[in-house]
């Protein structure tokens, strides 16, 4: 089950340590201009080794378009991309081998499939995220298309919570931080963690500016439903909060609810979604990433002898995966409205008539 | 899109106000004792009129199964079960006809499809929540073979946390409340809200014991992914976490990290979930609902000619649409975990020679 | 695996003699005139006990629709539909309660899923195309909004071929024969074979007019494929072919191909679709039926409990299913080219602009 | 909508004339021996060039596995392959760039997506097949862990038919002809075609022994329905028949129904399929092909500025398609029956307990 989505269609492949990691985008139609320069832009945003604030693993991250393009457009065939690995030698795994790093899919893995790929994590590293984000640039350029802008930025670390949004500054910032002022004092957290060779979670305010009213599918493909999975399938999310989120649930119908003008919605507090169907607002959701389970303390485990013991890791960790989630909530946000628009679509005849007239 | 689940499919119908509501269950394995009395206790679970905390409206809920059982067992065929609407035709809905409730999918649905049916929302009441929970007791049935409880209960309202979770308490409480010494609290907090005609919003925590190792198909169907497109996609869910949550954000790695031990996990911060597969541990999730928006305050609004308005609600309506939602998130539970534990199956080769061994 | 297609989705339930036999049509566009009188004629036309040729088995299949329509119109959301069986209990089965029809499912359904509704087949028999036909007759009305018609009759029976094809003679004839002159002996050959308690087969040729350019997805959605996969899966079907199916397959290149001229194409040996696409031509396939397993002649089998028996089968059975299944062809070239007509809209961004047009 | 099957999915890429082809195959069950010479061996049966009945094209079709595998076994994670083109600039396409080859999908391809890849065909090359074949073969191991054996051969060229068939024979055959006597006229019919600068057609008849009974999930999911769609989706596929296929439809129910006995059925003229279902006996299919389109006799066409014209193609083609149609047919009927060994294993409880057995 390595596909995401329904109409416009990721579908992933790849190992941390193996040969290349890649993906088949399906379903993009036909006379879209594929701008390799920008798919290449995201992926450098999302890359390890930018600051001390992420791992020091050098990757460049070099994507290659094998297909589905001519002439620099999309021709409605799939669009595959390939990364080829170039750390992949580097390390030697044996210490980690047989046993199971405590907060990681080992056990999982090693139990579901019997078998797993110990290098680096294998499949279940966070690595595999740079082709979710090869893909979701294509969904940008897309989106783009029809006035959609996606973006994001860190909102929270280590429990301290920005208090304004500037999603320029996320831009720029090492942090990918949201708030200047914050900046600074989430930095230190950050810091502070990796110094006592241990880790820190945060949390990803992810928006869309743009988008139509209509997308989502109910019942079982709603909007903020969907989005939801795409979040809560990123590697350490824990929670998923659309529009104002909890928040919401502890006040009041009456100051919940957004009123409606003329000119638009009074608040949205509903982060841009009605019914599961977005209402023509900004679409609105927070993701929250858990620290690192890739520590430098001593911890306690098994191993695949079923025999306990105590390991400490090496090597080259994020002290906070939420630094680096930023770039992915994005590309998860928009391969999911991609999906949607064109799955919208179908909703009424008046659609099918402007398609199909003659 | 009115399919849940991939290989144990739930495929619902029906309106608030149409004739009927249902659903076919596809994809249970031949062979399942199909309790149609256990079925109608689900149902009656979650149906309106039970106490004055939820709504007035009177459904008796019954079900009748059309399809997919011989003699008391499950053929392998698809289940058909159909609740025949009784409250239909009790309402005159002149006064909502041409306006959007604020906080609800009018002005969405009305905009996406063209048109509505505004009788009591047609396919977006919570209503349609009936036939979730219908097909979660199959799933429950063919759970129970396998070793896997699904409970539920209300975790906070109105911002009114329980401390203790008493799972056997929640199956008595009118409030469906986890924590007998914070019940009152909250149950006050419900009617303090209905008397002002307002209403609030609160959270269900609920979880699965006896789960195997090895449940969820990484990576874009992974268990805590679905669940969360599951729960987030119940009328008024607007927060999803798993196992701490947002609490596993705000602490340290190294006191996140569950360790592992012969007797099994030291602690379950990851609420029973490593990269997406299930770790054999009890699967939780926290499930946050809106307060209701049907309010009988006055609210500013839009009519279909694109006028303002302000309006006021009458009618019969869940001051916290929470309490029922217990029900369907064990539903939403019992389908996801089903679905996954039949596309498990194909894992390893291991199961395969098991299952074709001749 | 109940659904049919991807967008436009047909999920049935039902056994022959259970309780009852219905569908849901999901993905219908909103705004679409339901017009139910003409969903109860498709299903009058595919109903038994209309000739002699025909089995006597009695059924009113009356069809009542359930959710998804509202005030005529069809509003986005399933689409239920629900036939009662009245002819449920009329029969004693204990004669074949035990044993395996030669030529029908009892033996495979007995084997998969370790037991099996024996009342009439059960889910295995041709009475589920009833559910089609309905769910057909909706995508019939879909298609007739975008100038896409759909028709079809008996081009062959027990080897004796049609020579010229007229579609609105099949409408009145008994038979559902294409040729006027040719009718007689074919049904002379049916009425023989009922004679001597056997049967006959045959093939109907199915067409539709005024398909759109551009209906398939390649590579593994082509409309030839998945037009395949709709006929070959009707009851006793055994062989499909497209255009000019075996008869192209022996004759040369220079032949075959279609020239293309300004007026379209010069010939139509394709059968209306290159590359897996449709060209604009019409749609043409012939489905072969083999002759009803049901026979009244005494044939070996096993029962259940493995002992070899010889039985002669007793009831009402269709002495050539061809007939029927002439209705049950036209719903799946309908249902197919429906899902293809939605699929297609992603086509170019051209069409997403145009329904995205602010 | 590049991704075949549900459970056992192939998604493929790539053009013709691109840089590379390739797919990844998802759903494989971890710990299956990925023999890659045996993969290489599949790909080299198929590869152009390699006698005077096939086109000269040259290319190498190594496949280079990216992922998926560690230390020689699958690990439950996509296998992605990639063949890169050899071929790729050697020709100059100026001469078909702006018209439509009668019996292609040029002309379909244009209009559907407004823009085409004119090099060799782009994505509708039969090229692509190659991508079916590494997928096809990943199948083939499978199934032969679970002791399936899957053969084809050629049964008919130009209107010869082969009278005896044998799968050992075709293995070795220029031809890949089932029956020795009959293989010397088919090979001069397609020499004769060739010298005239024209091609023929053919049927390649396919099978697979030691299938499991109860393969095939009814009723829009059925083995015979889903392999129909399967070969019809191969390049220059017209019809295909299931078992006896259309001589079935043309005996009588007598003579067509296959007795049962305790050492198994009498007869197969189902073709091993029963309801749908596999019922333990050889699966055939009969796949026919119709001339390669490509001739090198002069054709009226259109140009995408709408003009008619008359061209003569250049280059180097098949002149008999169905040849190498063998190997892809093979691949087909693989995937085809992996796809369903892995949907059964969910059929009944028996199956659950058995793999859930603690």
């Amino acid at each position: 089950m390595n596909t995401f989505g329904l109409k416009f269609r990721l579908t992933t492949f790849g190992e941390s340590h193996g040969k290349a990691i890649g993906c088949i985008v399906d379903g993009v139609p036909a006379g879209l201009d594929i701008d390799e320069a920008y798919i290449q832009g995201e992926l450098d945003r999302r890359k390890p080794g930018q600051s001390d604030l992420t791992t020091a693993r050098k990757e460049s991250d070099r994507v290659e378009i094998l297909s589905g393009t001519f002439e620099g457009k999309s021709t409605g065939t799939p669009i595959a991309m390939v990364i080829f690995n170039q750390d992949q030698k580097s390390r030697d795994y044996s210490n980690i081998k047989d046993l199971f790093r405590p907060g990681h899919a080992d056990f999982t893995y090693w139990n579901k499939y019997g078998l797993r790929d110990y290098r680096g994590g294998g499949r279940s590293s966070a690595r595999e995220t740079a082709a979710r984000v090869a893909g979701g640039a294509v969904a940008k350029l897309m989106l783009r298309e029809l006035g959609v802008q996606v973006a994001a930025g860190i909102v929270e670390v280590a429990g301290i919570e920005s208090k304004n949004y500037d999603f320029d500054f996320a831009l720029q910032s090492k942090l990918k931080a949201l708030d200047p002022e914050i900046e600074p004092a989430q930095i230190e957290a950050v810091n502070k963690a990796k110094k006592s060779h241990d880790s820190v979670g945060g949390a990803v305010l992810v928006r869309a500016t743009g988008v139509p009213i209509g997308l989502g599918e109910p019942l079982y493909h709603k909007l903020d439903s969907q989005l939801s999975a795409a979040f809560m399938g990123i590697n350490a999310a824990k929670a998923v909060e659309i529009g104002d989120g909890i928040e919401a649930c502890r006040v009041m119908g009456s100051e919940n609810n957004d009123a409606i003008t003329k000119e638009g919605f009074a608040s949205n507090h509903s982060g841009g979604v009605l019914g599961g169907v977005s209402n023509g607002d900004i679409v609105t959701a927070k993701v929250w990433f858990k620290p690192t389970p890739s520590i430098f303390k001593e911890q306690k485990t098994l191993n695949t002898d079923g025999e306990e013991l105590a390991y400490k890791l090496q090597g080259r960790h994020d002290p906070c995966v939420a630094i680096r989630g930023v770039v992915v909530c994005e590309a998860m946000m928009a391969l999911t409205l991609a999906d949607m628009a064109l799955l919208n679509m179908g909703a009424k005849m008046e659609y099918l008539k402007k398609v199909y007239a003659r």
